[in-house]
């Protein structure tokens, strides 16, 4: 049980067990499961969802969402499924994206943690010391949210001290919440489990400033997915933040589904804002692919049909004060003549 | 030149040279000054602002905004005024206060300054390693943001490797913007100074974290500090943010000055939101002295007449559907429908 053995399917999760653990056996609704003691047989079980785990035994490989035989599946465990102790499950914000974004604590916490979980593209910008040090990591890819968030939760309730992983900060529209909400419908504590939130640099942060100094004074942050919250609600919030004079950061601004809602987004803030307004484009922030641009609001929705926005970008839209100035934006910080500069 | 000597005063700055360095001499109009190269005499100022400074060979103490003799004081110096080729200016947020929650990359960009600048708390808050790195301290108290971020401009103007810090983020309510607006009104440039921002974990994020997941939707940043934003604007922004559903983090609270400001705010959410309302309180986060309380809206603006509410306190209101579980607040994502748990 101390190989190195890494399982991965197009779609689906892999778990890579990196050293000895004492886990056991729990599997979850949604498909992210894993069956594994010291001794145990060797055992692949893939779900809808596509999670997919192997022992340090097996290997196996799928397209998304390919079923493979399961022994032992318990659907949406509950905290009385678990005959262990609880472990602990800390929900740890990476920071924007690559290793140096990440704080010290952070990285103390995924030290210290015998699991690591997350969505496969974090998992793997991890330090190697990190993972290396880990006894299991556990990655899915985008589409199982929820489910390698179970998983998670599964795993400590198991017994073992877990990190689920996300970019940026667990409480800007990520895992906090999510992980909380899954451990009450178990029927466990977040007491029990020592849950603990790691914060770390938000989306919004480390975009801001790439671009110099655009959200300085009052701010809003706003999602453009309708998936969880309803888009009259999305729009009714565009409106009242670019009438009030709050910079605002967009989240989720682009996807094919959601090309409306862009649409929608650049009308309201035009009815309220100078169509010159400084606008902050950050597309894949930290990522080898990054693409930093300044651009004026009135252009904003014609660069929907571009490649610099989609769902790794983040917009930075100035107030009425905001400027550009040697290639930064600058929102002044109030009433100028406050200062004695 | 290599000794190491504190100046300090009351409530003026003091500089600590820990290294050689090749500064050159310039001074402000605010007072943070500093006359110092190698081989020169022995010189100390103090300004109204209380930023005071001194060299490696001499030492004073007065208190605040008293007067010494000045040699050679310019008065708002400009970009012309420094005969040296421009060094750097990075603003970095060191985000909660304790050196666990600063960055990889904040920890480097201060390990490659030859100065940093800041309140004289957060240098404090530095860890050994990086304070003995650094050719020169320059701290001063609350009272001197405007001159402090003057000096830290001016020193890199001078030629040096100039880190400024400050709690949180750059971009939240502090010195991002601020340290570009000097920079312009010095007839300099932000790429001629090679200006960077790192970005930290904000209050918001790591108050958040201390009650669970109180801000996971779409959220605000409001500060009741009517120094730099009328009070009428500081209002309708309450009241927009409340009517709309965000989650929202109050900034600045409450000061002897700002009494009336946080009572009002506490009215301006009752009239949109049930006094049963969960409200995080984080008094002191990261210091020695912090207190997290989870309240109800309705009883908060009794809650101002305690120790718990001063500057040093960030409070985060939920939204309609946050509720108190396990001793966490926890704000759910969105229609519950939606997840398959």
């Amino acid at each position: 049980m101390s190989t190195d053995d890494t399982t991965e399917s197009e779609c689906g999760a892999s778990s890579t067990e990196t050293n000895a653990s004492n886990a056991e056996s729990a599997e979850s609704k949604c498909g992210a499961s894993r069956t594994e003691s010291p001794g145990s047989e060797a055992e692949t079980t893939e779900s809808e969802c596509g999670a997919l785990t192997s022992d340090a035994t097996a290997s196996s490989s799928s397209g998304c969402g390919a079923s493979t035989e399961s022994t032992d599946e318990k659907v949406g465990a509950t905290a009385d499924d678990f005959d262990a102790d609880p472990g602990s499950l800390v929900a740890v914000g990476l920071g924007p994206g690559h290793a140096e974004g990440m704080t010290q604590r952070a990285r103390a916490a995924l030290h210290e943690a015998e699991h690591i979980v997350g969505y496969t593209t974090y998992i793997d910008l991890l330090p190697d010391e990190i993972t290396e040090n880990a006894d299991e990591l556990y990655d899915t890819p985008m589409c199982g949210e929820v489910s390698r968030t179970e998983e998670a939760v599964d795993r400590a309730l198991a017994g073992n001290h877990v990190a689920i992983v996300g970019s940026g900060d667990p409480n800007v529209y990520a895992l906090g919440g999510l992980a909380l909400e899954i451990v009450e419908s178990k029927g466990a504590t977040a007491s029990a489990l020592d849950f603990e939130v790691v914060p770390g640099v938000p989306a919004a942060q480390s975009c801001a400033a790439r671009v110099g100094a655009p959200l300085v004074n009052d701010t809003v942050s706003i999602s453009l997915s309708d998936h969880l919250t309803p888009m009259p609600t999305i729009e009714s919030r565009l409106h009242a933040a670019a009438k009030e004079g709050f910079t605002i950061t967009i989240y989720n601004p682009w996807s094919r589904k959601r090309r409306e809602n862009f649409e929608k987004c650049c009308e309201i803030l035009l009815e309220h804002r100078d169509p010159e307004t400084p606008v902050g484009v950050v597309h894949g922030a930290g990522r080898e692919d990054e693409q930093v641009r300044i651009v004026e609001l009135g252009d904003l929705e014609e660069l929907g049909e571009t490649d610099l926005i989609d769902m790794t970008t983040t917009i930075l839209v100035g107030n009425e004060d905001t400027y550009v100035w040697d290639d930064r934006m600058v929102t002044p910080r109030g009433y100028e003549s406050k200062y004695d500069y």
